[in-house]
Formats: C-alpha cells, sequence, structure tokens
C-alpha cells in the first residue's frame, strides 16, 4: 500500500496515536458527562451555556476556524469549520450537546451527572444520546488534525443543544443560512448499531403525523339513564373511528394510503433477513410479551421500519376516576399519529385522514381532525458514494460486514437537512440499543467511544477517495 | 255521594283545611329546605342529623306511632307507623331527606339553603329532590289525622338519608327487616310528571351493569417509532371493542342481550304516542342538538326508557396532556354501562358482555370485563289495584288523564322492595323534569307542592276502598 495510491486510504500513524491517547480522551468525556445540559427544564439554562462552550473549547482544541457560538434561535448552536482542502468534498458533523431530564432519579444506579464506569461502559445522563458519540466525532477530527497538521478533506461542524426539546432553533437557522452551511454530505452520529461487534448504517426513517382527533356531541354532558338511546357520545364516536382506521390485525383502512408508498425493495428484505439474532427474542425481552400483532404478512423488521403504522396514544374524556358515573361525556379527544414511510408525507395523508375519519363519524357526532405536527421520513440510496465511504469505513473499524437499516422513528433533523443542504445523510451511529437512553442508567460502551473516533478519521479518508466524478 | 258508599272516596272537609293551612306547611318546607343535609359530604353529617330529627318531629306531628332513628346501618333511617286501621291495607311511605352537593355554588341565583320563593315556585337544593316531595306525603298524612283522628288506611313511614350516596344504609336494613316493614303497596314521590298539569305514574325503570373493561399490552409503556407494527396497543383494542359493542347505528351487538327482553306490548306503545308534546323538541332544548342517534326504527320515548342501551362513560389511558408524546400505553381502561329492561339482568348480561368483549379483542391484549355495580330494572302491571288507586287519585287532583310512562334510569331502591317486600311500587311524582335536580338552581312548583299533599290523601281514601279480594 503507498500512500501515493489514489484509492487506498492513509495508513500514518493517526490511528496508534488514538490508541495511546485513550485516557486524556476519556478525561474530556468525563468532564462533558459531568454537565446537567437538560434542554427541557429551565432551570438548567446556565448548564446547557457551560455545555455549548465546552462544545467550542473542544472545537477550537481540533484545529476549527471561526468557532463560536450562535444565540440568535434558542439555546447555543456551537458552529466551526475548516475549509482548507480545496477541490475536495465537504462534511457537515451533526451532534447535540444537551440531553433528557433524569427521572426516575431513584432507578439510577450512580448519579446520572456523576459519571462511573462499570464494566467497561461509561454510565450517565447523554452518555449514548449523544455527547459521548458527539464527543467522539470531534476527538476524530482533533486526533486527525493533530497528526497531520490537516484533514483530508473540508469538516464543518453544526452542533445543537434543543435535540431533545423540539429542535426549533437550529430549523431555523438551517432554514435562514443553508448558503453558510453547504456540504456534501452530512455526517450524524446519534443512532445504534444492530449489536455489539456490528456496524450499522441507518438508510431511512420514517416520517410521522401527529394528530388530535376531537369529537363533541351534545352540548353539554348527559345522564346516561335520561338520555340513553338518543344521545350522541364522542367517546363511542372515537372508538368507532380508531377501529375503523386499523382493523384488529393491523392493517390500516384509509383508503389511498398504501399507493403512496415507495415498495420495499428485494434488496433491502436481502439486507434485513442477514441481520443477527432474533427480532421475536429481541421483542419478547424488550416488550414482555410473547404476541407481536401487527399485519403478519411483513416481517416484524419490516413492520418496526418500512411499514406506515397507525397508533392511538392517548383518550381523554368522561368520567376518569375510581368507582362510576353514567355521564355521556358532550366531547372526547384522541392522540393518533400515523408513522409515514416515502413518498408518504404529511401533506398527503392528512386529507386522506381526515375524509376517512369523517366516512367513520356516527350521526350526531361532530369530528374534528387536528394536526399537532408532521415530519417526513427519508430513504437514501446506499449506493450514494458519501454512504458508501461510510460502509468502508466501518467495516475496516469493526473488520465485518455493515448492516443497512432504516429507524422506525422519524428524525427531523435529518429531513431538513436532505431539504435544505441537498445532501445525503450518513447515519453512522455508535450507540447500542440497550443503552438506556431516555431512561435511567444510561451508558455507553467504551468500546464504541474509541472505535467512533478511528471511524470518524476513516470515514475522512474515505470520502477524500471520491472522485470527483463521483460527487 | 254517601260516606257509606263503599266504591266512594270520603268527601270530608280535609281538603278544605289543606287549603286554608298552605302558610304553615310552607314554612314547614321552608325550615326544612334550610338544612343543608348533602349526604356525600362528611362535613355536613351534623346538617344530616338535623335533618333526620325534622322528620321525626313531623312524623311525630302526623300521629304516627313508634317513630325512631335507626342509626345502625349508616346516615340515620327515620321510621314511623300507624298500624290502626284493622282489615285495611298498609301502605309504606318512602322518601329521602339528604340532598345533593350544590356545587358550582357560582350559578345559584340565590343560595342554596335559603329557600326563595320566585314565581310560585320555592328554589332551594332538595326542593324537588326529594325534600318537597317528602314533606308533602307527611304533610297530607298529618292533615288527615288532624281532619279525622284516623288515616282510612294503615301507613309506615321508611324515610333515608343516603339516597343521593349509594343507598348502603336502607338497603341493610331492608334485606335485615323486611317483615318489620311488611305492606301492600309502597309510594314513593321522588319522580316527575310528563309536565305542568300532567299527573304521571312511572310504572317501569331500567336496570344496569356498570362496567370497567380494563386493556392490558406489553409490560410497559413502548415508543410508537420503535415499536409501531409490532406491538399491541390497549387503546386500539378498546376502540375495535366499544365499535364492535354499538354500532353506528345504535345497534348493540351483544348476541343473547335482546333475547331476553320482554317485549314492549302495543299498549304500552299506545299510552306513549299519547304524550303531549314532541319529544324532538324537548330534547333539542335539553341536549342543544337537532340529530339524535339510536336505534331509528323505535321511538325516542322508546329508546330513552324500554330499549336497553350501551355507553361509554369515560377512557383513561396513555398520553392526556395537550400536545404529542408517541407513547403506545401498557394499558387503558374504559367504564362502560347497559341500562337493562326486564328481563335483562346484570346477572345474565354480564357473562354475554364478557364473552362478547373476549370476541372482540386484538391479539395480544389482555382485556377483564370488571363490574362495578348492577341493579335490575322492573316494569309493573298498571292494572294492579294500588296503581290504580294511584291513578284515579292523581287524576281526581288534576282533573286530567294519567300518563304512564317507564323511567330510562336506574331506581336500585325500588327494585329492592319489589324483592324484599313483595309489594307493588307507586311512584307518584310531583317533580318537573326542568326543576334543576343535581344542578344549580333546583325549584319545586309549590303549586304541586300543595297538589301532592291533596294527593297523598285522595290516594290513602282510593287505597281504603280496595277491595279484600282485589289485594
Amino acid at each position: 500500500m503507498s500512500k501515493k495510491d489514489p484509492n487506498m486510504v492513509r495508513q500514518d500513524d493517526v490511528h496508534h496515536t488514538i490508541d495511546t491517547r485513550r485516557a486524556a480522551m476519556l478525561e474530556d468525556l468525563i468532564a462533558f458527562l459531568r454537565i446537567p445540559s437538560i434542554s427541557s427544564l429551565p432551570a438548567h439554562q446556565p448548564d446547557i451555556k457551560a455545555a455549548a462552550d465546552f462544545v467550542a473549547t473542544q472545537l477550537r482544541q481540533a484545529g476549527m476556524h471561526n468557532v463560536r457560538l450562535i444565540t440568535d434561535y434558542g439555546n447555543p448552536l456551537v458552529v466551526g469549520e475548516w475549509i482548507a482542502a480545496p477541490g475536495k468534498p465537504t462534511i457537515l458533523i451533526y451532534g447535540h450537546y444537551d440531553v433528557q431530564p433524569v427521572d426516575p432519579i431513584q432507578q439510577w444506579e450512580s448519579p446520572p451527572f456523576e459519571p462511573t464506569i462499570r464494566d467497561e461502559k461509561i454510565y450517565a445522563r447523554g452518555a449514548t444520546d449523544d455527547k459521548g458519540q458527539l464527543l467522539a466525532m470531534i476527538q476524530g477530527v482533533r486526533l486527525c488534525m493533530e497528526a497531520r497538521d490537516a484533514l483530508p478533506v473540508n469538516v464543518r461542524f453544526l452542533i445543537e443543544g434543543e435535540e431533545e426539546f423540539g429542535g426549533a432553533a437550529i430549523e431555523a437557522y438551517v432554514r435562514a443560512h443553508a448558503a453558510d452551511i453547504a456540504c456534501d454530505a452530512v455526517l450524524i452520529a446519534d443512532t445504534h448499531m444492530l449489536g455489539r461487534g456490528l456496524p450499522s448504517l441507518v438508510y431511512g426513517v420514517r416520517g410521522i403525523l401527529y394528530t388530535e382527533i376531537m369529537a363533541r356531541g351534545a352540548a353539554h354532558d348527559l345522564h346516561s339513564g335520561t338520555y340513553g338511546g338518543v344521545a350522541p357520545n364522542p367517546l363511542h364516536a372515537l372508538g368507532l373511528i380508531i377501529a375503523g382506521l386499523k382493523s384488529a390485525d393491523g392493517t390500516i383502512n384509509i383508503p389511498g394510503l398504501q399507493a403512496l408508498a415507495q415498495p420495499v425493495t428485494a434488496a433491502e428484505r436481502g439486507w434485513w433477513a442477514r441481520f443477527p439474532g432474533s427480532d421475536a427474542e429481541r421483542l419478547e425481552h424488550e416488550m414482555g410479551v410473547t404476541i407481536f400483532p401487527g399485519e403478519q404478512a411483513y416481517s416484524t423488521t419490516e413492520r418496526m421500519t418500512a411499514r406506515a403504522t397507525l397508533e392511538v396514544h392517548g383518550i381523554v374524556g368522561g368520567f376518569q376516576d375510581e368507582g362510576a358515573k353514567t355521564v355521556i361525556p358532550a366531547e372526547a379527544r384522541a392522540k393518533v399519529s400515523l408513522r409515514l414511510v416515502p413518498d408518504q408525507t404529511p401533506e398527503n395523508v392528512l386529507p386522506l385522514l381526515r375524509h376517512r375519519v369523517a366516512e367513520l363519524t356516527p350521526p350526531g357526532v361532530q369530528v374534528e381532525v387536528k394536526l399537532i405536527h408532521g415530519g417526513r421520513g427519508m430513504v437514501e440510496d446506499i449506493h450514494d458514494p458519501y454512504i458508501n465511504a461510510a460502509r468502508a469505513s466501518l467495516a475496516e473499524e469493526y473488520n465485518h460486514e455493515v448492516y443497512f437499516m432504516r429507524e422506525g422513528g422519524s428524525i427531523p433533523i435529518a429531513v431538513l437537512f436532505t431539504e435544505y443542504l441537498k445532501a445525503p445523510i450518513v447515519f453512522a451511529g455508535y450507540g447500542l440499543a440497550d443503552e438506556g437512553l431516555h431512561a435511567p442508567n444510561e451508558h455507553f460502551n467504551l468500546a464504541n467511544y474509541y472505535h467512533a473516533i478511528h471511524g470518524t478519521v476513516r470515514y475522512l479518508d474515505h470520502v477524500a477517495l471520491i472522485e470527483e466524478g463521483q460527487r
């Protein structure tokens, strides 16, 4: 292997340096995790600022230029860049420094903001989501810069502090400043791998359409003894609507919905079939049940990630206490959402849903389907050169084939980037599903922290090899 | 007309006396209504005692013997009797001295326990339900006794103080002491007339089966992004169950339920068809809507009083606040009741309901139908001589034909009396439906207070004419 071979990544001593610097890199992670930067609790605003400052310092140490906090849109966005590789691609690296609240606190085995290492895992709120993964990317860039005084490609960082609280600031910023963050691809380390030692890339996310179905009957609550038999009952109406929207067998009965979905390809089903382990075993462990309802004609993987789903999240109406009250409520509401797959969008599905709900509404009840929020899903072409570079770097780092998977949830920021930056998104996650994100005893496997640092360097090196004609 | 004619009621001066004593009888009513005897609020226990004492005093003034408070079962039961008409029937007179709470207090035009007369109506909590009607019966007995030094028949009073709070005390008492209150008929003035000047008798009440349907899915709440497509959703299950139990057209889909119902007779439909005024107009006014869902093949009167109905009273489960949370709840509950018509009973309907709910339960969800409470309905033969006597006395008092109607609600005490005393129940109500019972500005038309006093005397006189062979 020669450094001159344009098809080979550089094999200098940066990876060796990373291995010798573990103690310092761990110290940085501990310092970062000590900051209780909970974005949803106003009392933690000083911690949000402290975490943003910490990230800015890290970026400066990594050799980034123009490092600054953008505070015009909400919690500080931290930006920095190194645009000194003319003719080379530009990678936008995204992450978030804010964390979830810690309730229920009594279930933590060690305090959430006193990082503790047990069994080669670091326990702290934010360890896997997303401080550990974010810091690893910064460390990768820093070590690369220190070893070479340069990076193989151009890099921009855009780090937010509201990911766990709606992400309004970054959304406003991207809408207003897309040109300032132009890039060839976006690198995100905020997802998880299929399992320990199994490198994975997420190439699709589902969208969401979240609504509230509001049903109204009589002008006021009525007594069922007096009016039962002639009164509209909004709770009964919601029952009819919910049952009409989705059958017991999991079929969603919204005419036109399925026709909007891009077909899943045989290739995708092939990748999923190769996933190690059994979904059923894992789901039984995670859900505590042995029956997995839904469309039995599709695999559990496909149902969880590549089919539209419809769920009722809450119903409010009528008598809520213990015992009995014979009220026929005047109104009731249900929170109902659909997970969407491309090319289903909130915009094209909402009218279908409204039409179907109107069809299902019984006489005497007025129903309104109120949009709470919506976000599009996406499916990427895994043959895109920037995704292919990620596959190569992860395969190299883990010495294992890379799995391609879709994510069942929604990642609004990724869809925003796609729309405004017209760039592919590389979801190269280093977390594990059982690391307790959003739960007590969140942790991050230290092995994956170091893998992520190496992996970031490898990714930049592989991107540098992408030929101009391919970009 | 001669006093000796056994088929004619006595036409002495008692009715004239009643007319001259209005001021004193109104004063008694005001004193009774001043007592805030709210049974559901423990702070009002002294008022419960005061109201019981008031009733006892009234019974003594009416010449009753053995007047006493029975306190062994809960709020005092007040009893008293006059068993001095050998060979004559015995009438048990029932009423209740407790009242509903007064919330929302700010909607009262005059304080609920400062009785106020406006436009020939007396406004106070308990005016129509049931202090006014109860006191009228006592006054009728008292005036009769004062005018004649005797009553035409034997009379027992059994007055309770927990009617608005479950009625446990009287139930326990009747179960234990049915023999002590043996009677030929029970007179209850706690229902309402079809309209002003339209005397009415209730000859049927619906029963009730009140349940809670508890649905359980996974071991804990799940995220719809991750598990949507494979997770059991108890709220969706409740939707399927509720929709399966009752169609949009009001049909109850519980196999076997309808077959248990005694058919409504052509005679009954004939009585109902003669009801003055329009149900639709009244319901539109009361409910604030113009569409009356339910089984359109049956009249609104029949649907409200003589058909089984099924209603959802409340659903609890999942996310209840503003905004969005993508939770799939681990459990959810619905309060569902059926109003029953004879010979449907809680005992024979509950297994049918459970069987149907099990049929409707989707895979992966565990459902339990928990009995909250149940009570039987009843339908009486209006040709019973004791009911016929009531018809005659009311027709005489109002100079108007008497309407026979069924009550859509449940009156557990009546069913209890039927079961333990084997006696017909005479529901001779003097209230009006718009008198705000259980609501702010409850009132009682004073004209009906005096009618009820006269009517009670007339009833006792008519009962005295029932020949032994008919009893």
